[in-house]
């Protein structure tokens, strides 16, 4: 496993690889990989010949207010988890290599950034498209793979890939949790011992919304308004979002179709967090 | 030679041409080619393995009022063309085959698209971008080829590239031109013959120009008021811009500097034309 810095160099080495045939697999994180990233690593080595793990805190994808500089940061933890699980290689550029110059191409998937986490975070789906697009340019791989906790993300990579014809497949990843069902993030560190608490309520509303969808209920109306009530009984909480939407479309459902997520977005205190659960096919 | 109408036929192509090392290089045209194309095709069979020229008349470049439905086109011509010069592969979609679903993710350069030409046709460089971004991933070339007749365009992929990494090298091509001076263009076949000989004067101005740059007029007022007068002076000529631009950033000098290009885009009749002379390097 190697550490790897410079567009020039991972250019160079992923050349080699594809003349000897291999097919390449890409996980993009931001790092400080837990093991929801790792399900993902597991899934491109065990389907690929190579992989490739990038580790970088996109400063595009960050609103001015948000925690780019306080997000958690530790390559020393990443490389043992990557080299433990079979990866080929990090990828961890500075900001200054990914973005030489001043970059003024957007690359923005219309409609579905704007919804959702788009509306409090109104300049972080394009970042996401940019560095994405980056990526994909500079490693060339053959698959890459997204956790579906970030499911807007999934959707709008899907459809960038689509539109624009990317040469990569996208491969969405199942949600990885704790035991208490506390879906894994790396922005959980930021959470004190009874923030942690209250963050259960996420999984605990969606589990509780599964029930009564497993049981008939088909109007969204219904399951939003008990997963609001879950949620605002704990400690701490502020509901930015509670959704049920098209998951192509990302729009609003009133009753409840074949594909579909269920898709939250709470403070926990100061800290942000995400988790959903969607019928996919 | 072989025309491929469809993105998995080529795909499978490409992918064994890349089996095989072969180098590819691109030129993507509107078709209804004509010699300059032809010079961009020669150099692109002089220095890779395969070529592909995409003849593709794009929606998305076109505005409401602009001329897509009457855009010449002649494949039959164009196959003879490109057999005639060593081209392996016309690739010829269907709107339908590029634009398969409701497109919606764009691709900007910023502040280069919206001067100069931009400013009659405002969705036209985000046009030229989608599809260029689209033919770059579907070929996968290692070369494409552009002639700086469209300087703007020119400056605003390889910006493109730049920004988002592809990887590909992007080889301008100089302007080729009739023995009147006049520069070859698939629109020229719209002008009378009263049309073209006013259209003359759209080579005459930058001749003239560059003789006054030669004997070390550097004021760009002097310059474009010395061209401005030269094309007013015919009929059925109405000037949309004649500028003089740093071709880094498209903005207007005042006195010129190493790096300069002189832009001229005029209507003549209902035609609009453009040309341009420029110190590249």
């Amino acid at each position: 496993m190697k550490i790897v810095k410079t567009i020039s160099e991972i250019r160079d080495i992923v050349k080699e690889w594809k003349k000897s045939g291999y097919s390449i697999g890409l996980v993009p994180t931001m790092g400080y990989l837990h093991a929801g990233h790792g399900s993902l690593i597991e899934q491109s080595v065990k389907n690929n010949d190579k992989t490739v793990v990038s580790v970088f805190v996109n400063p595009t994808q960050f609103g001015p207010n948000e925690d780019l500089e306080k997000y958690p940061r530790d390559i020393k933890r990443d490389s043992e988890l990557v080299s433990s699980l079979g990866g080929d290689i990090i990828f961890n550029p500075e900001p200054e290599e990914m973005y030489r110059k001043y970059n003024s191409t957007t690359v923005k998937v219309e409609g579905l950034s704007e919804k959702l986490c788009g509306i409090t975070r109104p300049a972080h789906f394009a970042g996401v498209c940019q560095v994405v697009s980056k990526l994909f340019n500079i490693i060339t791989p053959d698959n890459a793979y997204f956790g579906l906790k970030d499911f807007q993300q999934y959707v709008i990579i899907n459809k960038m890939v689509e539109d624009l014809n990317f040469p990569v497949k996208i491969n969405p990843c199942i949600i990885v949790r704790e035991e208490s069902g506390l879906a894994l993030s790396s922005r959980n560190i930021y959470l004190t011992d009874e923030e942690r608490k209250s963050a259960f309520s996420l999984n605990q509303s969606l589990k509780y919304a599964q029930s009564l969808i497993n049981k008939g209920e088909k109007r969204t109306s219904v399951i939003i308004s008990e997963i609001t009530k879950i949620i605002e009984n704990v400690p701490y909480s502020k509901i930015d979002y509670v959704k049920i939407v098209n998951i192509d479309t990302l729009d609003d459902i009133e009753i409840l179709e074949t594909k579909y997520a269920v898709l939250l977005a709470v403070y926990i205190g100061k800290t942000r967090l995400i988790d959903n659960f969607a019928e996919l096919f």
